[in-house]
């Protein structure tokens, strides 16, 4: 197939798949996600995305009716179905199909949708533009939840400034982008956002701090300002499906470009370990 | 029909009804809504709920494909076709139906859905317990957002507690409820949240507060604390499909009950209002 959908079993191109309106996800967004890359058919990251997944599901109680396991030998046996074999993954789970009520319905089981679709790893070297945006989410960032027209907000405003990103802000306090983390680093030392409730626990964040670790790079979990962010030495937004790329504008002003030779590191080690799992 | 689900023009019985898997609601909850109810196939306050509608999607810039006359005039039909002459009436729009993008596709239009079921006005006089939770919701509760996780998860959590509503606070200040705006009566005026960001512009509450000004009940748009709220002479809780009933527990303690005759003439003057307008 050229790209596929999936709904609790059910199989066809995404654009012919139709779900069922009372699926909660209809009227309250009510689910939960993951997305990541998939090349030569293998998925990369696979068991951190069904950990993380995991546990976003019992953050605001849908009971999978599945195991790790299980999950991941579906996710295992579609991509094979897809011809590509670079692709973009992703999966969510939402709390069941059941007539309209803010209250969770009983005896309901929770559905699992897949969409898969050809996508090539970005290329790396090139710069991002960045924009800025207040953050006015809900405080429950770490939860990866369907819940995300802010998000998609943010994403609009920068595409609409010819930007590639927007990076949200709490007053003075940079958290994280639309739809990737942010990282700066400054004087050698790999500086990034905590993993609280205003975050996501990127993936691919997680995977930086390993590498900078094993390459003696300091990593420093605390808040940074859009100061900082301005005078940074780089600038490094990442994701699952962008990986690590760095920027080279905010708001049209110039940012980051002196320590590529960083930046390189972190790249070359993140492609490595990219190609190497999914070989 | 017994009940209605309605999408882009097509029509069944709602829990047969199947919708595109990419439409936007699907992935980012992309979409804004209303609820009203329906007496005699006549729908209550349709043009001040049509009117918030266009409201909210203006604020997400979700461009409607139809004016608030060819709404009027869909609904209108709509709640012909279901056998029950009281109703709930549900509408939405979504961004459109496009691949999964953060970014609000381009050329798309928006989709309406509609579902209609049989459904009787609460009984007035009966008391609703509530409990509280902190409001850790995004500051755009004024739009009607299909991003409502939040919400769902403190009535369900209000359920769980035996009670009928959870009470949401940010801090000491008390906002809104998880589907309800709520207001206090204390020495004769009547004290309510103001119309920002942080709570729902309620069209029962708006109702209300015409109510209290024409019957000399000063009204006071100024936001309440957790302590007031507990030591009100009354609590009322408004929706458009609840209407307007008194709390007389908070957490398993007593609340109100000492302002009886001013809870009876805005709940008679209110119920007098719906059974005029749908006659």
């Amino acid at each position: 197939m050229e790209n596929l959908g999936y709904y609790n079993g059910k199989i066809a191109p995404i654009e012919e798949m139709l779900v069922p309106m009372n699926d909660r996800v209809c009227y309250f967004g009510d689910g939960v996600y993951e997305a990541t890359m998939v090349n030569n058919h293998k998925i990369f990251a696979l068991q951190d995305h069904i950990d993380r997944f995991f546990n976003s599901a019992g953050l605001v109680q849908i009971q999978l009716p599945f195991t790790k396991e299980e999950l991941a030998d579906t996710l295992n046996s579609l991509v094979k179905q897809v011809d590509s074999p670079e692709q973009m993954l992703y999966w969510q789970a939402t709390r069941g199909t059941a007539p309209r009520n803010h209250v969770f319905p009983k005896g309901v089981q929770a559905n699992l949708w897949v969409t898969i679709k050809p996508m090539k790893v970005k290329d790396q070297g090139k710069k991002l533009k960045l924009t800025t945006a207040e953050d006015t989410r809900f405080l429950h960032c770490n939860i990866k939840t369907l819940n995300l027209m802010i998000n998609c907000r943010a994403a609009n405003r920068a595409e609409e400034l010819g930007c590639d990103e927007s990076v949200f802000h709490r007053g003075d306090i940079v958290t994280e982008c639309a739809h990737s983390n942010i990282s700066i680093i400054k004087d050698g030392v790999f500086i990034t956002h905590p993993t609280d409730h205003y975050i996501l626990p990127g993936i691919t964040r997680k995977h930086i701090i390993e590498i900078c670790k094993e390459h003696n790079i300091p990593v420093d979990e605390t808040p940074f300002t859009l100061e900082q962010l301005m005078d940074a030495d780089e600038v490094l937004v990442s994701s699952s499906t962008q990986l690590c790329r760095s920027a080279d504008t905010i708001e049209g002003k110039p940012v980051g470009g002196r320590a590529p030779e960083l930046v390189k590191l972190i790249q070359d080690a993140y492609m490595d370990k990219y190609l190497k799992e999914t070989k």
